[in-house]
Formats: structure tokens, C-alpha cells, sequence
């Protein structure tokens, strides 16, 4: 990181953290600045409470600054949720996709799908209340949803060893796209409801993906 | 059905009918009768059309009714939209969950599995939209999703011969609320762009339903 980008990184922090605790003292920030402080207070806000408890008061507040100039950077309180999801969905990304290549193929498969358990983990509820729609959802945020689903399956496809071997092949991709969601379709309940420990979650999320390439590309599982 | 019931679905059906030919002819329907017209011809509407397309001048027009009479039935368009969904939900929980006891396990999931397709198939426009939230989506919209949901997981379970033997598994119920979401996404893609024949896409998902099984249960596949 730049000095310049860590200094300011280090003062929206501070911001942030000053603001959690009662924030009389207000920060001088520049836009660039401000409006990570506020994401940074959002995203933590939508993972901590219902969308409809979440009020734009309290976060101007926490964040030191008036709603009239929370409103300037966020106008409604849809864009500042659709921002933070934006974010959160940018992070959840770039954590799942993280190339572990000194790893053999299952156990970058492992390392990826803990790196989506820690993450939804952390923004457990943003996240259930995101995919269950239930704070009603609009074509802006079923589009970041949809980016992520897509970025997912383009980083698994490309970056992944059988990259070269199933370019184009239809099935494969169908079943790699419905493995996808079935994640998301046992994760949104296990967020909401974790009835399987982890390490079993896990792995039954491992073996079913490993069973469905298995169907689609008998050779590549060996067997 | 009783002849009185099987009347007035004549009359509906005629009223339907000839109001999609052009309706200068006013029919009088009691009021069950006109709800179960304009549901009709909004389930048509919103199979054929983007929700954004959809005109309630249209639709009053073809039912051969004032808009004022339409909105007495149906305040709003979405109010008209959400009680289409909720029908095209119940009759595909029907279609699916019909039991085929003279078939083989494996012929009734291919059963279930046609009868899913078919549906989707027919109501495909308004199945991608509303699967896909790009009508926005709200609290009562994702109800009837999750509604569907969980009376597919409930009938396939207890439906199934594995009934007793599973009661109360975490982990398989884990697996078959994965499948379910498995079929979602990819049948959200097919219907959208059949890059499959429907045969295929079939066998894949009956396939990977088998393999997942034999991963939370394999002493019921045999294996």
C-alpha cells in the first residue's frame, strides 16, 4: 500500500473505531476518505442489524457528521445498502478466489470454501437477509448478486486445474453453476440455522462438488 | 369436480378465451368467477410479457371489465402479480410432488424432474424474472419462493422411500435443500438459454440428486 493510501486508510479506521465509541470529536476527512468511513459503519450496521433497524441517523451520528452530508454521499438509504453490499460482495470475492497453488486441487477447494464460511460468517446476517430477499430486494441488488455468482464461476472454471480440459463444455459448466447453488442454498439455512458443524458442512460441500464433477467429467476424479 | 365448480371453470375458461380473441362481448361472472378469470389472464400476462410490460388497461380491457373492477379484485399490480406467482407456485408444487407410486424410485424423480420442466418450461419468461428479483423482489415475493422451497424438500422427503430412514438426518436434509437450490440455478439458466437438450439436463440433475445421496447416505444408493 501507498504511504499516502495507508495514512488515509489508517485515519478512516480511526474514524471508524472514534465514531463506534461515541464519536463527540468530529474527523476532518476527504470525500475518498468519508465515504469509506461510511461504508465501513454500513457494512458493519447491515451485518449487526435488520436492513429496516438500521438508521441513517445513528450511523450519521456515529460517524460524526450531519445527514444532510451522509445524504450527499449515500441519497437514500437503498444506495448506501446497495454500496456496502457491493463491497461486502467485492471482499467475499477476492477472499474465495485467492490462489492457494501450493495446494493439491481438493485442498484449494477446502481453503476456498472456508474462505466463503468466514465470510458469510462474519456478515452472517447482511448475508440471510440479502439472499432470502427479505429486506425486498431490487434489480440493483440482484445484479451484485448475480456478479457474484458469475465471478465465482469464472475465477473456479479459469483457475482451476481442469480449466483447459472442459472449456466449452456445457455440462460441466451447468454443474459447476449448480453446485454453486447449492452452496448458497445450504449456506443461506446453515447462516441462519448452523445444525451441521462446520468441518462436516464443509466437507459435505466438498465431497457433493467432487461427486458432481464426477458425473459430468468421469476422468477427471478418477474414476 | 362438482358440476357447479365444473360450470363456472367453463364459464372462466370461456371468459378467458374470448377475451383474449378481442372481448367486446361483456360476461357476467360471479365473484369467484372473475378472480379466477383475471388470475388467468394475468398468469398468462406475466408468462408472455417483463412485469414492466404487463398493462392492467390491457388486462381489464381483455377481461372485458372496467380497471376500476379490476382493482376492487386487485389493488395493485403487484398485488395482481404476487397472486398469479402464488398460483403458478401451488400448481407447480402440484405438478411435482404428484405421486407416481407404480414407478421405481428413480423413475419418480425423473417424474418430479419432467414435471418441474414442464412447468418452467410454460411459464418460463415469468419464472426467469421472478427467479432472477429483476421485477424487484419483496418480502411477500420471496415468501412464495420459499414457500415452494420447503413443500418440495417436505414431499420429497416424506415422499420418499428413504421417509423413515432419514428422519431427522441434519446432513441429509442438508444435501436435498442443496439439490433443490442445485435445480434452481441451473433450470434459472436453462430456461433463460437451453444450452442442454431438455434430455440431458434431465439425467444431470437426477444424476447429481443420486450422487449426493450416496454422499450423505450410502447405503441407500447401493454403494
Amino acid at each position: 500500500m501507498a504511504p499516502r493510501i495507508a495514512r488515509a486508510a489508517r485515519r478512516v479506521r480511526s474514524a471508524v473505531r472514534g465514531g463506534a465509541g461515541g464519536a463527540k470529536r468530529r474527523v476532518r476527512l476527504d470525500n475518498d476518505e468519508r465515504r469509506a468511513q461510511l461504508l465501513a459503519l454500513a457494512k458493519r450496521a447491515f451485518a449487526d442489524r435488520a436492513y429496516d433497524d438500521v438508521s441513517i441517523d445513528d450511523l450519521a451520528q456515529v460517524a460524526g457528521i450531519s445527514k444532510g452530508l451522509l445524504y450527499h454521499y449515500f441519497p437514500t438509504k437503498r444506495d448506501l445498502y446497495v454500496a456496502a453490499l457491493t463491497e461486502i460482495a467485492d471482499e467475499l470475492v477476492e477472499a474465495v478466489t485467492r490462489m492457494h497453488d501450493e495446494l493439491a486441487p481438493i485442498d484449494r477447494v477446502r481453503a476456498a470454501i472456508d474462505a466463503y464460511l468466514d465470510h458469510i460468517t462474519r456478515q452472517s446476517r447482511a448475508f440471510v437477509a440479502l439472499m432470502r430477499g427479505g429486506i425486498g430486494s431490487d434489480p440493483e441488488v440482484a445484479a451484485v448478486i448475480e456478479g457474484v455468482r458469475t465471478q465465482l464461476f469464472d475465477k473456479f472454471l479459469l483457475g482451476s486445474p481442469f480449466a483447459t480440459l472442459v472449456a466449452g463444455d456445457v455440462k460441466f459448466q451447468t454443474a459447476i453453476r449448480g453446485w454453486i447453488g447449492f452452496v448458497e442454498a445450504t449456506s443461506i439455512d446453515w447462516c441462519a440455522n448452523p445444525r451441521l458443524d462446520r468441518h462436516a458442512f464443509r466437507e459435505l460441500l466438498v465431497e457433493v462438488l467432487f461427486q458432481t464433477i464426477r458425473v459430468v467429467a468421469p476422468g477427471l476424479t478418477g474414476t
